[in-house]
């Protein structure tokens, strides 16, 4: 491990010369390791096995994902050892506010869509009269209706590389519903959560490192990860904090333009939406900039609306980019368009299950011909992904038995999101030389802190980027665990943590309490 | 669509003049297309789109997937056909012997392994008497033991992303089992079926179309089309089909020392056990012979190892690579060994539940933590099929309440299959100019047609491959779906199929008549 520790440190001093001489267009992170996952025994030297960091590919190595970085190989170290040794830390449990994964904090699954699910697993049951004693009336019959859209029944088989064509109309009817606008089924891709229809569209895209990709300064990494995986650069455009992370297309075209200058061509533009890690949503006027943009420039649309149904404030709504093109009057024909939805977010957060899918639209046929063959050469996605895709699409409607059930849930679900969103960010702002915006949507709050110059020393001198620092110090002092800002990117000089709003409410008072506290100290101890 | 039909014209074209001129490496096979998936109307032209075959990655145009290829597009055209007008083809139903998707073609699920699945998908249910009435005891208590093993029982939540660890430490100990030797859990990375863990290798491994990959030939073409997307070399060494596709090594060294001496980097050896399209099972003796060469010559033995249980021969005997290096007195330092399993294949067949994983030994620290950081991008495997992935590893015992029910369900499909695969094989065989080996294991024939010249003639006026030809008139006479044998490759000049053994076993005897009387006509059409 030794000389794996020594090319971190490495990489760390140069993103912090890179932090604090120039503006970086890269968002700085850390790589990921597995945790006790590698025995030393026997493998103390890399010189003798054919593989080894040096002989990989380069793209993989310059891939970086912070959500499940260093700070969680951190704290899942600390857990181990408050498992072995209770006590040994002053706190009793780890929290994991790194991640947007709601049923790991104790947030429950839906009901109905579960009965369906496990209906449609064993649906040899469907026939028994105890089945009716323990699953639904109408989840019994959706799971039919489920049944009956694939092929033999064969919730076993591989489907369409596409999905199964009737979940993806049932999907497209749902889009519909939302958009008020025509969707087609044809144009539904299901995939194993949102991830892989990324990696497909990036794919499909980046030809060499001369071709570009605008994204979104602070980004889900993700995106970082998948342009440096499939050799492509990210063309970044900031996100300006002081107007509520407004997207600003002077901003946008800006970097466009800049990327040219230097030989890049810029393929797409991605947009996050409500946004991820900094929780706006996007007015309509901005998107059909946006949309009007992408259009004339003649740059793909990747639309990420994975969190959609998370939208906690009275005077925003979602509108999909789909829906503003189509109310300005643009086709197919005018605009290239790929949406991307996932069942891992919204009130569902079924991360688990790994369903999700894009719609593509606005691509030359045989173009679309060619994400068809990239889809079939994965077989197809899992049919309980591709089912709860469906369902989350067409969920329980007034007058089916889970109808009030159903809504209770949901609602239970979104309040509290709203309510923890709102008593997080108040706690941040109560913090000295801690500003943070309002979590509009999605489940994250992006709060900035003002470090001071002792602490941006001693993080230097531990060879971290101090907005790291400041998250390990939270760690070991509480078991909170945030992602520093640098895994997202941020303008340079200035410092952020992602935290989850995802805690059970009944933890947030205790939480709040906890970071308080800590943040006292640690501005006593480097208060210049 | 014409620009499409032209390209693809010219590219049959010139496999058709490499196959005839010189032996060609790689194998030919035809682009995949979605069916009936993209409406024409407004999309007439290309040149209005951003995004084109013109411009999107070249290593996406180069891959080929032909077992869901043109021969598949082409029924699923037949198959509207029928629906759309009863009686108008020589046929009632289209028969898919082009994948291997048991469940597809009527295979039933395993019981338990779907009983488990359902109550872990709903495990409110766990605790109500009802349910005893539905499910066996053993799979209500393993429902409890996996939920046990998933923090916070949320298999709604991301998990660790190689799998969680106590699925995994089940999988390790049945891999132990099979083999005798211990397993890790920590060696194994559960994805959604085989494919995404094949994808992941070839990733790691292949920096630039310098780097190569020795394939067998034929193989199976996730391996060519993973290697084109991440754009290395495919380095093939041919099966010698006179000895029942017998992997000779000499053969294996001559392809090495030719790629090396062109400046290829080969950094893998892919071996298929048992066979796919092939149906051989290995010797013993000769995976010592591979397992020593890899050892040698520094390659990765990348082992497709899916078709584990699918030996259908009394002489035969499914052995890992693992198990045979560590025999030989191979530890991890010896030799780096990637070993692929699927819950696709087997006896159980859940192709659509998308589980597998990948046992990775022999990797420095450094390489593995790479391969754990793309994992993470991903952030995990669909929680169901790490479930399944385990069940698999580790059936009902005796003494189970499910035990019984259990090896009769399991045996019942194996045996079936024993028997299907021995009647297609006698088919083949009976056919005039056809020979065919036998399906030691795996789920398909490949057996090799001399087509007249006449036919051979044919074909190259309507611009297709000669199985292509064969194929396609196979098709349209009996509705029985092959895959030519230059979507897998083959020594230039010979002429293949690929059909899977799966067809249910009361559907045989007439599936050999229709095929009986379409080659006599098809013979005695051509013959010289």
């Amino acid at each position: 491990m030794r000389r794996f520790a020594a090319e971190r440190a490495r990489k760390i001093a140069g993103s912090l010369t890179r932090s604090f001489s120039s503006p970086s267009p890269l968002p700085v992170s850390h790589s990921a390791s597995p945790i006790g996952a590698i025995s030393s025994a026997g493998m103390s030297s890399s010189s003798s096995y054919p593989v080894t960091r040096d002989n990989i590919n380069p793209n993989v190595i310059k891939c970086e994902y912070a959500v499940r970085g260093e700070i969680v190989i951190r704290a899942q170290r600390l857990q181990q050892e408050l498992q072995e040794k209770p006590g040994s830390h002053p706190f009793d449990e780890i929290l994991y506010c790194n991640i947007g994964n709601p049923q790991s904090l104790g947030q429950q699954p839906i009901s109905f869509f579960r009965e369906v699910l496990a209906l449609c697993d064993h649906p040899s049951i469907l026939d028994r009269d105890e089945t009716h004693a323990l699953f639904s009336a109408d989840s019994i019959a959706r799971a039919w209706q489920v049944l009956d859209q694939i092929p033999g029944r064969a919730t076993g088989a591989y489907s369409h590389s596409q999905g199964i064509k009737g979940l993806r109309d049932t999907i497209a009817a749902g889009i519909a519903a939302r958009d008020g606008f025509p969707a087609n089924g044809d144009d539904i891709f299901l995939t194993d959560g949102a991830s892989p229809a990324v990696h497909m569209m990036m794919q499909l895209l980046l030809r060499s490192e001369k071709d570009g990709i605008l994204c979104p300064i602070p980004q889900y990494p993700l995106y970082s990860a998948s342009i440096a995986l499939h050799g492509g650069t990210l063309v970044p455009y900031y996100l300006d904090e002081s107007t509520g992370w407004g997207l600003e297309l002077s901003e946008v075209k800006k970097q466009l333009e800049d990327a040219r200058s230097k030989g890049i061509s810029v393929r797409a533009l991605v947009v996050i939406n409500p946004g991820n890690p900094t929780g706006q949503v996007l007015a309509e006027g901005n998107q059909r900039e946006i949309v009007e943009f992408c259009k004339n420039e003649g740059l793909v649309l990747l639309a990420d609306e994975v969190y959609q149904e998370n939208i906690y404030v009275d005077d925003k709504k979602f509108n999909s980019f789909k829906k503003i093109s189509r109310s300005m009057g643009y086709s197919e024909k005018d605009i290239t368009l790929v949406s991307f939805q996932s069942v891992s977010k919204g009130y569902y957060g079924e991360c688990g299950k790994r369903g999700g899918y894009m719609e593509v639209t606005g691509f030359s046929d045989d173009a679309k011909e060619q994400i068809y063959k990239v889809a079939s050469v994965n077989l197809c996605s899992n049919i309980s992904g591709q089912i709860l895709a469906s369902l989350v699409m067409s969920p329980p409607k007034e007058g089916d038995e889970s109808f009030d059930s159903y809504c209770a849930e949901r609602d239970g679900i979104l309040s509290s999101l709203a309510r923890r969103a709102k008593t997080l960010e108040d706690a941040f702002n109560n913090l000295e030389g801690v500003t943070c915006n309002k979590a509009e949507g999605a489940m994250y709050l992006f709060p900035r802190i003002l470090l001071p110059q002792k602490a941006i020393e001693a993080a230097r001198a531990g060879k971290v980027a101090p907005d790291a620092f400041y998250a390990q110090r939270l760690l070991d002092a509480t078991g909170i665990v945030v992602v520093p800002g640098s895994g997202f990117g941020q303008v340079p000089g200035t410092w952020h943590f992602r935290c989850t709003i995802l805690p059970q409410e009944d933890k947030i008072p205790a939480i709040v309490t906890r970071l308080q506290k800590f943040h006292e100290a640690f501005m006593a101890e480097y208060r210049d």
